[in-house]
């Protein structure tokens, strides 16, 4: 595992040291990457052999050097569609808590426990919540989260049966961050908040070396990321210029296609605007509450990538991503998240308009487990509970029945 | 892919032909094996290297010859315990549907196609539910579904979503099975059901291999594994039994641990009576909704197993379960299933007890997501939905705030 040589501002590039947790930029608030000496890391880092360990942390040359607090995060399946072999489906729910924020927690709870922090607060839109409460649990370190009070049940569950410390909001993440923020000072928080801080990102680029290895090191044409804060999307960007720098891959980088609700588009509207970065997106609303988040902080890093990439940015509408939900589980067999079918809605969209052709080989991320949307899912299928009277309009079901 | 040499009866060896999908011994109803040529195994079986296969058709060559109808599953995570490193937790939640069931789903739903079938039937508790339809989903076969009306409102949501034909019993699986046993004739459907064909026991059995690669192929002192239907424990035992035949792994066998909730302990009045079958459990009842089992249809086989391996059958109250639970998630950072969580309890139990020692080294499954229970979990917690006014009694918690 290599020592960090600097962290370098994504916007100004000022470099300053890692001798203690950082936040972000202390000249303009940019976040923060994680920067290694490359060439000493051209020495030390190997791409990992076949088998070695099951779990992100196969990358482990190419990542900070830290005790892992490890759950058996990352490393998931590739699972190609039946309809279209060059359709791969990142599976992201197999990971601990059932979603890709596992990666990223698993990272910052490492280095927060590397760096001897106690207290740690983050604003959620559900699922980095319960990562963090895991994560904190494992590692004996106290959480601190915030979340909008109509977040998925099962994302308030598992805060609190982690034991963290759960408060929900009357309003949307950017509340919760805006609490976190006035809070954190007097009661010793250190905010770990969606690239507020380096390691989240440098827990998700595994993202984006876990793709290339599983595609025998070698770039898809196209990655299918849904975009909430991005982190995944800039951390498979920078996993990518890596790669690249230690002669792991070589050709064409994927386009990469980040993916909104359209009931809150902010990156979406500034990119088909030209704009560099996003306005609040007011009035939020969608049942893909991963993607719920107003005004991305990284927003000029994910439109610059996009761009860079040759990607776009799709926004889908709810309906249109139940759609996409429902043909994924009855063709495929996967329950996908709202996230993760926004992704595959968006993949027929470009289909659709020819941006994409069907030869071309994607990598589509379903970035969490339906399982943890059940009500919303339920909601926005017609579906109730089963003691209920009133039975499912959409699907097929034979009712309740009394044996005799 | 090995050729099946015949099908034989667990109970009376009658052997028969595996031309087609049989259900169980047409002399004495007993549950099948599927059998193979040992010394044509010995010569194509190969342990699996490193790498391959990231699912549990790695050991394809110990599994029928059939085209796989897979969505990643298997090849499961074994976590070492925080508390101590001679505990081994078998991560079973990261299999697709989230539970250990795909395992043997996806082993049973690949060879219903190869044998041309197109209508399949199960009474299930939940989760055989859920991965049967999922598997049928990607297979394109028929699924019809009996389950308990209060199974977890995951499975049953997850059912509809598959696109299976979902029917809630007012009863208990036993009744689903009858019903399923009534009409399945009349309506051309094959019953899946639980040790009444050979194939779901083949793709659990991948579960003995996995833990026995996963420790080096050397076995552990003891198994812990929540029984339900036992389908799990059976095949566990009857790979322990063709890998020696193999010679892929020496010495002792585990000692198996069989654990049922307090409130559906068929097997473990029996094992306490020294009887060799159960009776049915009247007035089943227990949050762990996969153990609730009145009268599991392999009792004499996991008695037989548990009695030859000098294990032992453990039964859990709820309420220990909870605690468990809680304790595993609060200091371990997983949260069990209520299956998983009786298997940790049986644990504790024991360590107390002296029947093992803390230096013995144990493997204990997790046989599911406690994601997929989220309403259960939090009825047993006394946590409401986040809109109510009720807050959680036995957790800290902020409350419900509304930002200025
Ligand atoms: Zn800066
Ligand atoms: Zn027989």
């Amino acid at each position: 595992m290599p020592a960090i040589a600097y962290l370098e501002c994504s916007r100004c590039q000022n470099q300053i040291s890692a001798n203690k947790y950082e936040t972000v930029c202390p000249k303009c608030a940019g976040a923060l990457y994680v920067r290694y000496d490359t060439e000493a890391l051209k020495k030390t880092a190997t791409r990992p052999e076949p088998g070695g360990s099951q779990s992100m942390w196969r990358y482990a040359s190419v990542l900070p050097d830290v005790s892992p607090v490890t759950l058996g995060e990352g490393w998931t399946p590739i699972l190609p569609s039946r309809r279209n072999p060059n359709i791969f489906l990142k599976e992201e729910a197999t990971n601990p808590t059932g979603t890709f924020k596992a990666r990223g927690m698993s990272m910052a709870v490492s280095m927060a426990r590397h760096y001897g922090l106690k207290k740690l607060a983050a604003p959620s839109a559900g699922n980095a919540a319960g990562a963090l409460a895991a994560y904190a649990a494992a590692a004996g370190i106290e959480a601190h989260i915030f979340m909008p009070k109509d977040v998925p049940f099962a994302n308030y569950l598992e805060g609190v049966a982690y034991g963290a410390n759960v408060t929900l909001v009357d309003g949307l993440i950017s509340d919760c961050a805006r609490i976190v923020n006035e809070r954190k000072e007097k009661e010793g928080w250190f905010d770990i908040s969606t690239l507020k801080e380096p390691f989240r990102v440098e827990g998700k680029k595994t993202m984006g070396y876990e793709l290339v290895e599983q595609l025998n090191w070698t770039y898809p044409d196209a990655v299918f990321y849904p975009t909430g804060g991005g982190v995944g999307l800039i951390g498979m960007w920078k996993a990518f210029e890596e790669m690249e720098q230690l002669g792991w891959v070589t050709g064409k980088r994927p386009k990469m296609i980040a993916i909104q609700a359209s009931g809150c588009a902010p990156v979406a509207k500034a990119y088909k605007e030209g704009a560099n970065t996003s306005q609040m997106f007011e009035n939020a609303s969608t049942f893909a509450a991963g993607l719920r988040v107003p005004k991305p902080y990284g927003d000029y890093i994910i439109l610059d990538i996009v761009r860079q990439s040759g990607g776009t940015v799709v926004d889908i509408p709810d309906e249109t991503i139940l759609d996409s939900l429902l043909d994924w589980s009855r063709d495929e067999g996967l329950l996908l998240s709202p996230e993760g079918a926004a992704a595959t809605a968006a993949y027929d969209h470009l289909i659709e308009n020819g941006f994409l052709k069907p030869r071309d080989k994607v990598v589509i991320f379903n970035t969490g487990a339906g399982l943890k949307y059940v009500d919303m899912i339920a909601e926005a299928m017609g579906v109730t509970r089963p003691n209920s009277t009133k039975l499912p309009e959409r699907v097929p079901v034979g009712g309740i029945i009394t044996p005799q």
